[in-house]
């Protein structure tokens, strides 16, 4: 039977990032990683040039993966208060189910070489522009209570991916119902009084494909 | 003339921080640190045991200044949402003006063995401890529009730590005011319609003694 190679390396690509994880990308060798997967050290060379294409590859598709799903809710939502809040809902659900790779993406990215760095700085700032552009919508529909866009979007990214150092699946309450509270205290932080962000979501959010 | 040793020692500690915040902890050797400050290998074993035993000394005294400065604002005021807003302002503040400090806090824990992790545990422990507990005091008064003050206090921690990866000097507003939104979107998002966090802060923010 011929192997899905595609699902070997994505297997490779989630034992790496739970080992960068738990002992950091310096201290973990190809050899441990192969060694936890039962493959030769061959294997993971047949997929990736080197650890830090290894390490590269776990960072640059957690980052495609969040950009997708922001793309995919603006294609989904014409309303701009929905659309948002969907982006930020599955964006935090995303921070929980890939939490190592997150953990990976937010505390060893300092190895990566600056050609590498560089292609990561560029699909941040996409992510980051995507966000932005979201929120000068509402600002022209008189919606946000403030100026300084770009404090509200760190706001939101500092909540959204700070989840991989918190969220514990048996602390009481389900990831959805922890992203539905997260979203509520950033809409109501920045929107003008009165003006209330779509509770509709509860059903469709993408975290109940999970 | 008598060296300043404590002065001494916290310069060691500083030079540290930056370089393993820009080069990473395990690519940054104690012969990198000795040659960037100008001193003997030796000077540095003075004062720490060895690299594990300085990165934990960054990571406790971050943490102590952060405790310390909750502490005190829990002295000095009495109403519970200046003073909760009080705290909020000056950890992001701190989170600011030490952001290599706070940088090596987020990243760099890995590298801790389990008798050092566990003490900074407890340290973190009583850091939330401490912001529970104030959301539980706004909580009696009925002033926090949900139940789930574990959510809100992560949230405000996501917000705030996250500054030390995306604040600029030069990006046009100073820290004190972009703390001032960041808290502005954190009351507006946690407490009840109608009810203003004091916005009477502005000038005796710990920020302003920078």
């Amino acid at each position: 039977m011929k192997k899905d190679i595609s699902l070997e390396k994505e297997t490779i690509m989630n034992v790496a990032a739970t080992l960068f994880g738990e002992k950091g990308y310096a201290a973990t060798s190809v050899r441990d990683i192969a060694r936890d997967l039962d493959v030769s050290v061959a294997t993971i060379y047949y997929y990736f040039k080197n650890k830090e294409d290894l390490l590269f590859t776990i960072i640059d598709s957690i980052g495609n993966d969040l950009y997708g799903l922001l793309k995919k809710s603006i294609e989904e939502f014409s309303d701009p208060l929905e659309r948002l809040r969907h982006m930020l809902l599955g964006h935090i659900c995303l921070a929980h189910q890939k939490k190592n790779e997150v953990k990976v993406y937010v505390e060893e990215q300092v190895n990566l070489s600056k050609k590498y760095r560089s292609i990561i700085y560029k699909q941040h700032r996409n992510i980051y522009d995507t966000y932005i552009n979201q929120l000068e919508e509402l600002k022209k529909l008189k919606l946000v209570r403030f100026e300084q866009l770009p404090v509200a979007a760190f706001a939101m990214f500092g909540m959204a991916n700070w989840c991989y150092r918190w969220f514990k699946e048996d602390g009481g309450i389900p990831i959805e119902e922890a992203a539905q509270i997260l979203a509520d205290i950033f809409f109501h932080g920045i929107l003008n009084p009165g003006v209330s962000s779509p509770s509709v979501l509860k059903e469709r959010s993408p975290s109940a494909k999970k």
